[in-house]
Formats: C-alpha cells, structure tokens, sequence
C-alpha cells in the first residue's frame, strides 16, 4: 500500500526519489497523484516527507486535485535558465531539476528514478544533472523490484472496490458480446452474419466491444483480445479484423479494462466455441477448466504463486502437453504463465513465472489472475480461461465478477442438422 | 520522414540506436514497428541498416506485421542469464542487452536512448550494461532536438491521411454535441436540462463525447476538455464534471482524438455560448477570432512558427491583454504558445515557443495547429480557436477539417426574453 513506500525506501537505503511523466498512463505518478490531465510532470519524495508535485500552470485546476504540496513550473524563470544553459535544452532541464531538487531539500544520497515517460529526455538530462548535483546517486529498479510495485502489490479496500467495479463493467460487455454472436443468423457455410445478411467480421464485433466498453465509461488502454481459429491458439494474437466467425471455431476472448484515464484494471478470459464444438476442442476446453477448478480449490493464504505455475505445468504435462517445466519456450501446448497481479499496471506484482522469486506469493491485499490455457495454433485452437481474485483479508480467494463458463454457446437461430 | 533517420544519426555522430517499450502508445516505436499488441518490446537500429525487432514469442503474429527484421526473445535463454546473474533481475535484464546488442553488431560507438517505457527499469539496466559494453556511449537527447522529432516532423501523404481522417471524426464528435446541446429544454434559472427533466452536467456531456468517438473507432488517449465558465478560463482544465450547464457562458470544447492503439492524432478547439453571449464575452470572442484569421492570412511557408507567436502576442497586447512577450507566466490574457506539431504525439515540432529555435518552421510536409485564446478564470470565461493545418508540398496551408466558427449557438427550445 501507499503507506508502506517510506518503509520500503528505508529497506533499500533510498534517501529520495522522483517520479517523471504524466499523471495519466503512468501507474506510478497516477498512485502519487490521483491521476488526472497533468502533463510532463513530476513528483520529488524525500523519505519520510510529503511529496511534492511539480506542474505546468496551465493545469494547476487538476494538479490541485491531487492534495500534495504543489510547485508551479512557472516559479522557475525557464528563459534564464536557458541563458544560463546557452540554448542547449537538455541542460537547461537540469538546471531546472537542480532547483527542484534543492527546493525538496536533496542535494544528496541515492535518489531511486520512476515513471513510464521520455527515456531519452530523461536519460539525457539526468546525466547532466549528475554533474551539477555529484552527491546525489542516481538509482534506477527493475520492474518486478521496484519500491513502487511492491508498494502496490496490497490492496486496500478502496482500490479493490475499483477493480471491482472494472470487473463488474467487463462482464456486462462480455454477456452483451455472447447475446449478440448468439443471435446472429447463420450462412449455410457456418459463417455468421450480419442483420444486412452480409458475413460478420473480427473487426465488427471489436468495434462493438470497444463501444461497449466506452459506454460504460472505461477505457482498453492495452488493447483487447478477440481472436478465432488459429488466431486463438498464439496467446497475444489480439485477432486478425477480417476474418469472418464461423461456427465451431474456438474463440479466445481476454478483456481488460481500465478507469478512463490509466487507472485500475480488470483482467477477464472466456473461451467459446458457437453452436457446436470439435470432440478434441471440447475435450482440451474440459482440461484447461479441470485445472482452473483445481487451482481454485487449492490456493492457500501466503503461498508463493509460481507453486501453482508448477502445479498447472505438471497438470497439463500429465495430458500430454508442452509447458515451461519439460520444454524452453514452447509454442504449442501450456506456453505462458498461470497468472499475474492485476492494479494500476495491467501486469505487476506478485508474478507466478517459474523464474520468479518465493516472496511473491497470495499474501492477503493482493490482487491476481488465474488463467491456465491450452493453445494449438497448426490445429487451429486456443484456449484460456481467466478471472480476477482478490485475497481477502480473512485468507478467503474472491473473483471479483462472477461469470459462467460454458464453452459451447447455443445459437439462437440455428440448430445442429443432427442435434 | 521515416527515410530521414539514417541522416539524422549521422549529423549527430548517432552509431545506432535503442527503443524500447511497446508498440502501442509509445510513439517512437509506433513510428518504427507500426503499432500493434507488442508489449516490453525492443527495436535497435544500427546507422545504414535495418533495424532489428525483439519481442516476446506470444506477440509473434503483432510483431510480424511490422515487416521489419525479427528476433525473439526466446533466442536468449532467460534462465541461463538469471543464473549468471545470480538471480539479480537488473543484471539478467543488461545480460540479455548485451546478447542483442552483439546480435545487432553494435558493441562500440555512440548509441541513442528512445522510447516512452520504465524510467527506472531502463536506467538501471544500462547502468549494469555500461560495464558490459563499455565501448558504447549512451546519450540521451532533449525531446524536441531527438532525431524522432525531428524525422516525424515532416510527414508523408499516407500520414497527412490518417490525420485528415481523425480530424473527420473529430469534426462529426463536435457536430454532434453542438447538436444535443442545442436540442436541449432550458429551466427558468437558465440551466440545461436532460430529457428526464434533471439538470444536464458537464460530466453527462463528457460521456456522449467519449461514446461518440468510440463509436467510430478512435480513442482519447490524452483526454479532452469540454470545460464551462472559470474552468474554460484555466486553458488544461478538462472541465469539473459535476458542474451544470447554463446559457451564457463560455465552453471551451478541446478534442484530440486518436487512432485507436496510439496512431495519430488530430488537435481541435472551439469556444461556445449556448443561447446568448454577454457583451464583454462577445468582444473577446471577436479578438480570439481577429487574430485567429489574420494568422491564417499570414502563414508562409518555411517562416520560423514562433514569428506567429510574437505576432500573436503583439495583437493581444494592443488590445490590452497580457501575453508571454509582456508578462512572465501570465495566469490570465493569452497565456500559452500559438501552436504545435500534430502526430503520433498530440505536441511535437514545430513548436512555436518564444524560447524556441529558428528551426521550428513551416516546412512543406510539417502538421501544426493554431490556437490563439484568451483565458480570465476570475471573470469566469475562457475562449480558444484551434484548427490542425498541413502545410501542402505546394505551400499552401490547408486545414485539414473543416468547421464553423460560431460563437454563439441558438438553443432550439429556448428563445431570449428581449429578442
């Protein structure tokens, strides 16, 4: 949590640290702030202090917002630090820098650096800032270690309700998306179509999923996917816009939402199959749900969450497939990992990777998904099925939004010629 | 262009080059790769050669249709790097930098730093790098001076069309909130009410624009300002959604639309008042409008873009309103810069700064708005014009949607007592 920050820059012997960037799409500076239209921004914390937040004038009304201690840009006199800089524009932005460090009181020490913003402008500037400020040790974290994704790693209740309400949204689109395919008219080729009898397309119903999902005032910040086919069966595939939707067809439909303006996530995966599914679809469909059964069933308050990686590897091994555990980046088969934290980044801590460390575990605050999944893209298959669990403080494992998993969703103007 | 990096690196003695971070809302790598579902993603790019695109395996079918040069990721066997690295994930992470850098042929020289990603990730990882690859040289450049900036500047005619079709979308969303605004029943106490007879409220109309766009296929991935009365007055504020809406007072409509996934943008601006306007409304109206149109009758081509702005500021002055020239950081008057580049990033060169450079013209090719504007939050008005125009190879500037500029908007349901 917010409050655990100072404890873990004292951990890590961070004297200070700055956060660079927008206050929107930028998980860090949108934890500090609130979020909101502030650009080009920036937050110095010195440990144990109140941050303090540096903005233009011109959105000094959404700084405000954030409650912190606030800095003006304007107080820094930019045409003399250019004179000073002679026109050169990465050292008048350490020059400015200097001055807002000094006014956070760090002139010294080691100084973590965070943001998702310019690497270059940064880069830049920080290495000339180093030779106006020499005492102060510029540090940067990797991902996975950094103060702040441990920070965010436990949710309070507040947060958590805003997934929830992510989650809540998520599966509202979800049912609208199944009662649209599921009442389409079907071309005798199996090829769903349109209400003008024209052939439905990928791209019809992601346009229709991104405007559902606006309607309910959230955003897909990270895209989405709705992939059919062999598209289904490459994990990332986000689906090929023109390809029609034929019947029997496996369809890998992960959606993950976000409060308009990058702020916290949901993280949701349906696999369908319409009208009918494939003896071999079917049975690889009751696999990956045997698996999500039984990890659910046996999560346990505190336990590292790459064990439940391992168990799902030798699940799906013990069927006969490829995973991380027997093979080195396999293609086919169990070929990711079961899950991840979900909050401000739509991936953060804990992890569950084979390579990953036991301090990530499901301790209670944290936020995570289980989604084991079975892809086969020669065979023209994917599967995945996905939801969203918080930890509870009590130890309990709660989806955050319910939804069925039926694989095979009836038509509703369209019956099996055998059926 | 694209074509002109080659020349910009070596005009900056530039041996290669890094980007790294996602192929969606990160422009320097949207320019490279395309854009698509590609995430932790890196490209390098030797002088001369083509680049090299590294992805995650997942990704294979996203990162395909870049067309550009593959490798990924599972070329390099993480657990081996975590071993060597003794499981320090930021060692691990320049280990793996230092194999695809070798793989790029790029092992000494001066190297450039790109891409909006983890601050702290990447400046960690090439501090660990450094000593690896101590032959290589990383700079960092300014954002405006990059050699991104500089190649996007100047666009090609396919650009110019996926910018002219967001401003089509634009031009349809700002028709039709005119539309509903006007179609509205007026209370007595001259608040705008919705069809089930409540008060209609900023945050009401900020949701049919989010739909609207949405419904065609774009996005707002820097947000919108449709702000009434002092909140139009303060330029970034992006309007307070609980405020209500009443005849006669400024709104300050600002929408930049995008290609949905972080494409190009389009920049657009107008100023109305619902029903009637008041007097001294009126007449700032007329100035913005004034110099909005001697701008456009003054435009040459190859002219430096901040002339415009001394010319800009000079016009409000004489009406007496502060300006940049007269004032520094006036928080009232006309308070910012005339104009900006308009691409994969919403501000880009040319920007027409007073402290920038000569070299910010408007070449044949450039994309840049124009926005004179006048800001009095304590008078509670704030008015601004903004149009995206194309300077055309044969040097005329074009605006690249067309809208009408009028102040005032007659209500539909409502007529003023007097008149």
């Amino acid at each position: 949590m917010k409050s655990d920050l100072d404890a873990l820059m004292q951990a890590r012997n961070m004297d200070a640290f700055i956060v660079f960037g927008n206050a929107e799409n930028n998980p860090p500076m949108t934890y500090l702030t609130g979020g909101g239209h502030v650009s080009h921004a920036a937050v110095i914390k010195k440990r144990g202090e109140e941050p303090l937040y540096f903005f233009g004038d011109m959105e000094r009304d959404e700084a405000a917002k954030s409650g912190l201690k606030l800095i003006p840009y304007s107080k820094y006199d930019l045409e003399a630090l250019f004179k000073k800089a002679n026109r050169d524009n990465l050292l008048a932005a350490a020059l400015r820098l200097e001055l807002m460090f000094r006014d956070a009181g760090v002139t010294s020490g080691r100084v973590g650096v965070y943001g998702f913003y310019d690497l270059g402008a940064i880069f830049g500037a920080l290495s000339r800032l180093q030779t106006l400020l020499p005492e102060i040790e510029f540090v940067g974290e990797a991902r996975e270690d950094s103060i702040f994704l441990h920070a965010m790693e436990t949710k309070d209740e507040a947060e958590v309700n805003r997934i929830r309400r992510m989650g809540e949204i998520t599966v509202e689109v979800v049912e609208k998306v199944k009662d649209f395919l599921t009442a389409c008219e079907v071309r005798n080729d199996e090829v769903l179509l349109k209400d003008d009898g024209s052939p439905l397309t990928v791209g019809d119903v992601q346009a229709k999923i991104r405007l559902w999902v606006a309607e309910r005032g959230a955003e897909l910040p990270s895209g989405f996917i709705f992939a059919v086919g062999r598209d289904a069966g490459v994990p990332h595939s986000s689906g090929n816009p023109a390809d029609l939707i034929r019947l029997g067809q496996t369809i890998v439909f992960d959606i993950y939402p976000a409060e308009a303006g990058g702020g916290y996530y949901y993280d949701f995966t349906r696999t369908w199959s319409l009208g009918y599914a494939a003896p071999e679809a079917q049975e690889l469909y009751n696999q990956v749900k045997e698996i999500y059964d039984t990890l659910k069933d046996s999560f346990d308050l505190n336990a590292p969450f790459r064990n439940y990686q391992v168990m799902t590897c030798e699940y799906f091994e013990s069927k006969g497939h490829k995973s991380q555990l027997n093979s080195k980046a396999p293609l086919d088969g169990y070929v990711h990992s079961l899950g991840h934290g979900v909050g401000l980044n739509i991936h953060e801590r804990p992890f569950s990777g084979l390579l990953v460390g036991e301090d990530h575990r499901l301790k209670p605050g944290v936020v995570v998904t289980s989604e084991p999944g079975l892809y086969y893209p020669e065979k023209g298959m994917g599967f995945r099925i996905e939801d969203t669990y918080w930890v509870r403080p009590d130890g309990k494992m709660e989806i955050l939004a319910e939804y069925p998993y039926d694989f095979v969703l009836p038509m509703k103007k369209w019956k099996p010629a055998h059926g």
